[in-house]
């Protein structure tokens, strides 16, 4: 079978299994593949998070719609909201490159100062990396960090396995500009450069991922792939359902200006937003809008039934079609 | 100008000095880039070395010659070499693929099972990954491990920059018997399978790198590129010169009867061995060769000279042309 008719989620699945039935050791894992990044006790003690992610020309960015210093700052950007996922604070990365031959050092040059620039934003230490030659351009970025931790030492990090039934299901910032972004990358249409820029050039939630675990958030995710579809995957992995109040899902004014008719379902399906998704008791939701410094939108509700299944309702509670792509796919 | 002209020695430094000078913060990182991994404090206390490395279809493996067990042996063994190389312990994998979506999923189980066969031989957990469409397969796999640590928890690393004048030039194995495997593979020649096993299944030589630094080593590199290309930057990262005499380098039985004209050139530039090629003092040598459970062998010596020349020596101690090309060509 193809891994295009298997899908991405059941890919790592896959992959999960195998590794976890071979004899490959697991010891100082606290919390592996599945969730935004990787949990591991360190040896020397306290712990650290993991994750790595890759963008790839041709499927993630096109070389003519964004220039390379834009494209540095995503690759790392990307894997910072990761760890901001986590509730942690990222450290260091790791930046592999591969590059055609005729490629321009000029293009490279650009590449890593935007890179620089998310590092040194983020206070990031970038620690190595490798170059090759590829047939199209190809990053890959791993980074590390550290999670918060309680009084006695133990790391408090936010998970996808922790959203429970009666919790609010809120999101940081607005959803489906960077959709209305890359849209108007894609069409050619004129859109405000807000949309532009929030697709080329996105910001980490590491200080509200920080601002969750202080307030006693326990589940969240990263919206990447798309609002629907990281909600399906939150929920698959708490073993829980969610439903969702379209009107509720916060605009941006510059996308529904510039696509009217497709601004809700940008930010339903849309991704690579890179807001935080979070479940948590009505009351924990009002302390993190009260303090945070974007808004903190109440989109909807955790309840029990299939888990991974989220519902969509309309203002009169209604259940409404969810969109036929419901997000990103993989491949 | 094109990055193929550039080479990627010099786009290395290029991008090292862009990032020192930028303003992205170096606070625990010991080593950054330049060696065969970086070595950072960790928050918690103790050290940590990281290293990321990636294998690209077309570029460094073509689907035909390997299968794909093979491929995800390596791609985890060529970075625990870096581990290897610094003397330290791996610890933590992740694995990035990004994959035609035609792949057959068979294909990309028998990969990562060949992965978890290398996971387990070194007791390395893999803790996380990303999987994308792409134009080939194409793998980066980055590794986390730590040093040896002395008496007062200092790390002690095995580095490029510190082999000495006077230092004797030895290696641990034989050189040549992988670019044999992969001169037979391109070419068709029926070839024994020890020489086709090198190329495609390497052996990190983590035990190695331990004994290395117990005696007392300080200065290595894994031979990735080519023996004389690896042998220069270590050189150059050192301040100083070498000498090579052609006749010690120790050459595989089976390659020399396969490729009679060419093994001792093989061994010269031709990479992927991935054994440990370090300096030290004589008597330090003498000690690793006694207690090593693999052949090392003195093939030179250290020299004051132009910083990253080596010479090659014929049986006389007279000069011998340096192979046009020394080592893998990244771009």
């Amino acid at each position: 079978m193809e891994i295009a008719r298997l899908g991405e989620q059941a890919l790592i699945q896959r992959l999960d299994s195998l590794l976890a039935s071979s004899q490959a050791p697991r010891g100082n894992v606290i919390l592996g593949i599945g969730d935004d990044a990787a949990l591991v006790r360190a040896e020397s003690g306290g712990y650290q998070l993991l994750t790595t992610d890759q963008a790839i020309e041709g499927v993630h960015f096109q070389r003519d719609w964004a220039v390379p210093t834009d494209l540095g700052w995503k690759a790392l950007a990307v894997n910072l909201s990761d760890i901001a996922a986590m509730g942690g604070t990222p450290k260091t990365a790791l930046v592999s490159l591969s590059l055609p031959p005729q490629t321009d050092v000029a293009w490279v040059d650009a590449f890593y100062q935007g890179l620089a620039e998310a590092a040194a934003a983020y206070d990031v230490a970038i620690v190595g990396g490798d170059t090759a030659a590829g047939p199209v351009i190809a990053v890959n970025v791993t980074v590390t960090g550290i999670p918060l931790v309680d009084s006695q030492g133990q790391p408090r990090v936010l998970l996808r396995s922790a959203a429970k039934v009666g919790d609010t299901v809120a999101v940081t910032g607005v959803l489906g500009v960077a959709a209305a972004g890359l849209r108007a990358l894609q069409s050619g249409v004129t859109a405000p450069s807000s949309l532009i820029r929030s697709f080329l050039h996105p910001i980490p939630r590491v200080p509200e991922g920080w601002l969750l675990v202080e307030e006693g958030v326990q589940a969240a995710i990263d919206v990447s792939d798309g609002l629907i579809s990281d909600l399906q995957r939150l929920c698959l992995a708490s073993g829980i359902a969610a439903e969702v109040d379209a009107a509720q899902v916060p605009l941006h004014l510059d996308a529904v200006a510039c696509f009217p008719q497709e601004a809700r379902e940008m930010a339903l399906t849309g991704g690579e937003d890179y807001e935080l998704l979070f479940t948590a008791p009505p009351e924990v939701v009002q302390r993190v809008q009260a303090r945070a410094d974007l808004p903190v939108t109440a989109i909807g509700r955790v309840v029990a039934g299939v888990a991974g299944a989220v519902r969509l309702l309309d203002a009169e509670g209604k259940g409404i079609m969810l969109p036929q792509r419901t997000g990103w796919r993989h491949f």
